[in-house]
């Protein structure tokens, strides 16, 4: 078999066989495969594409590219992934939902790059919180507490750490059967049996439109499907920021706040569809029965106990859970006045999340450090009528030198109107 | 300007603009563009392929990339191309002949790699032949003479260079704007105002197929016109071998047979066609006029003396041209009887480069050493009626081991049947 010959099938429009796909992501993990060669395939696929039956194969192939996690000894085990959003800190909520209700979440997840934040990060922001555990420790814990949450560790998928740099700088990242092989053989070596996928749509979302949503969800569905797991897709809104806190230990707070059966209710409403599919998926109920039971273990407590139970495994200082107002707070603070009267009619949801990154929340590149308390509390949000005396948003940060360009750059994401009749949806769908 | 830009826009089906594809060629020969986005630009054209517009803005920014040859003080400049063949002398014959009708062709040729034999090589094969002379005496014996013919030196087009090395390995050969630039490219910085290309068509060419061959052929005239110089393209029969010899010192005996008017037909007409060609781009007379004009230089020996003086003056020894006989022969030989009775009904005119290189006419990789007696004489051709006893080719060789190879090669290339009606032409038309 010869790199040439699969390169010239692709680019003939022709389907590549399981031994092709497999030959080639070998080779590329060993390194056989010279860059160029790789690069020249990618485009290929980019423009000719990949029928379902390849993007499984190449995902599966992937997937045992590295270590894949054993969770076989563990019960209804369930993971979720998002393809990522502003403000968007279910995760931090699903899990003790989903643990209360009987999964077993032995989740990893990422750090924040770019304009989306990301769960290790925010846990990070409660004083004491390892997100590093030892193998043993993390199945002990999920074993025990029905919940772990660690950061990506091990050699997980090595072939998309190694496609992933070459399409950043080839013009092949947007190529719908690359993106699903990139997020689903990370999430199929993870291990669990039920995958729910949160595949975002607007603004703030890595893919805005919502047909292009719609198709990477089935596929996805689809793939997870085809490598024998349960997985159903959620597309939930992205139009702007979810909840009305970004950054870290301020997300921490809203998501704590959700479990304490006082969150907002835009929050609180897609974490709970998120966490009734992910019951559904691992008990076999419908997931109406699931939303409701859901709700249930917010009202009685039980979600924020397995939060609490998880913080205090994890070595985290539960009393800031408790006491939320005990979080660090930003030493400078900035209120953005609504620039005009009317209605907030549109929000760059992506620019918001840069703005908020600005402002010491996340990172530039990989190597940047995070200043926990910085980021933005939305006061208003889309559809609300405004006037210039009104505060339609705070800036936190802990470096003052920062809130300049963040604050041009939130007040370029907010777009006025002198009326909205904007009928938004914060669910548009499930695919299961 | 960023590479990645222009690489999404050529994925995207776009256009991309004269100063894009000058950012791209220029970044590309300085080394500022690593082989992974030169590929994954490359795999983009092949399958999005180039507007007319483009294809000659590429080529015109290959041609400038290194040195240009100046010719602009010589009159009725002239020069010809052939996408390839097996027994293709006719360079050896045309140049002469369009000197003697009142051109100058300041020649640069190639060296034969693959199946397909060289000018250069073949000239070398003449005792003392130089093909390398300094650019003063190639112009100098230009002007005085009208005729030069030397290797490639210098650094011209090295953007093809760069490129070629990378379409070899990446399955981006096959594409018509990336074929037509690095053709172009060369043939107009080895600076001729009037150019004639031999596109070949069937079993031996590049390009086999007569439809792609005229939209090569076509789209190269088109650039050549877009660059200001005169051309004609001539689509010419390759579905065997050309003549009857195959190999370097065989090929220039049969050409000088035809410049003594004793030549085979086809040979005579092919190269009188494209030598006709020549004579009417530089001189503005109609291709007819120009064919009787180039049969009456053969005719009275002013093309025979042409090559004369060019060997001469290229310190060849004239003997050889005078008295062909005294050519080295090869060692051995080899005859090759018919398999069956019947008609020769098709040959593999590729399969039979092939067996002359084995023999040792030509080069497997560029460092091979060339054995210019080496080679294969036609007996029987496309048509012919045989019977067992019939020796249908000879093979040369001055190495033995060579031959058993080489012979089941050339068995394995020809074809039999009990009639033959294939109506074939040796020119299949001119593109203007």
């Amino acid at each position: 078999m010869r790199m040439y010959d699969i390169i010239s099938k692709k680019r003939d429009k022709q389907e590549l066989t399981k031994e092709e796909i497999s030959y080639f992501i070998k080779n590329l993990v060993s390194g056989e495969i010279p860059d160029y060669q790789t690069s020249a395939l990618l485009m290929a696929i980019c423009i000719n594409g990949m029928s379902d039956r390849e993007t499984l194969d190449l995902t599966i192939e992937m997937e045992h590219s590295g270590d894949c996690v054993d969770l076989s000894s563990l019960k209804n085990t369930v993971d979720k992934h998002s393809t990522g959003g502003v403000g968007d800190k279910t995760s931090l909520i699903i899990v003790p939902i989903a643990a209360a209700c009987g999964g077993t979440v032995a989740k990893m997840s990422g750090r924040g790059l770019g304009h989306t934040g990301g769960t290790i990060d925010k846990l990070e922001s409660i004083p004491g919180f390892k997100t590093e555990l030892s193998p043993d420790v993390f199945m002990k814990l999920s074993k025990e507490n029905g919940l772990a949450l660690v950061g990506q560790s091990g050699n997980m998928a090595p072939a998309d750490k190694k496609l992933y740099a070459i399409r950043d700088v080839t013009a092949t990242v947007s190529c719908m059967p690359l993106i699903v092989s990139s997020i689903m053989s990370k999430k199929l070596a993870a291990g669990a049996q039920n995958i729910v996928l949160d595949v975002t749509v607007g603004s703030g979302a890595f893919i805005p439109d919502i047909n292009d949503a719609r198709v990477l969800a089935q596929t996805m569905v689809n793939v997870g499907k085809g490598a024998g797991r349960n997985v159903a897709a959620v597309l939930t809104d992205m139009d702007e920021p979810l909840g009305y806190s970004i950054g870290n230990n301020l997300e921490v707070i809203e998501a704590v706040d959700v479990l304490k059966n006082k969150g907002p209710e835009d929050l609180t409403f897609v974490a709970l569809t998120l966490a009734s599919e992910m019951v559904s998926l691992f008990s076999g109920k419908p997931s109406e029965e699931c939303f409701e039971e859901c709700k249930k273990v917010i009202q009685n407590g039980k979600a924020l106990e397995k939060f609490r139970q998880m913080v205090i495994a994890q070595g985290g200082d539960v009393s800031y859970i408790d006491d939320t107002t005990k979080f660090k707070k930003a030493d400078y603070s900035c209120e953005i006045k609504a620039a005009q009267s009317g209605y907030i009619s549109k929000i760059n949801t992506e620019a918001i999340g840069v703005s908020s990154v600005m402002l010491g929340a996340g990172r530039e590149k990989k190597s940047d450090s995070i200043d926990f308390s910085a980021g933005i509390r939305m006061v208003k949000k889309l559809g609300d009528k405004v006037s210039p005396q009104d505060t339609i948003a705070v800036l936190y940060t802990s470096d003052e030198s920062r809130i300049k360009d963040a604050k041009a750059k939130f007040e370029s994401a907010i777009s006025y109107a002198d009326s909205y009749s904007g009928e938004r949806k914060l669910v548009y769908g499930v695919i299961r």
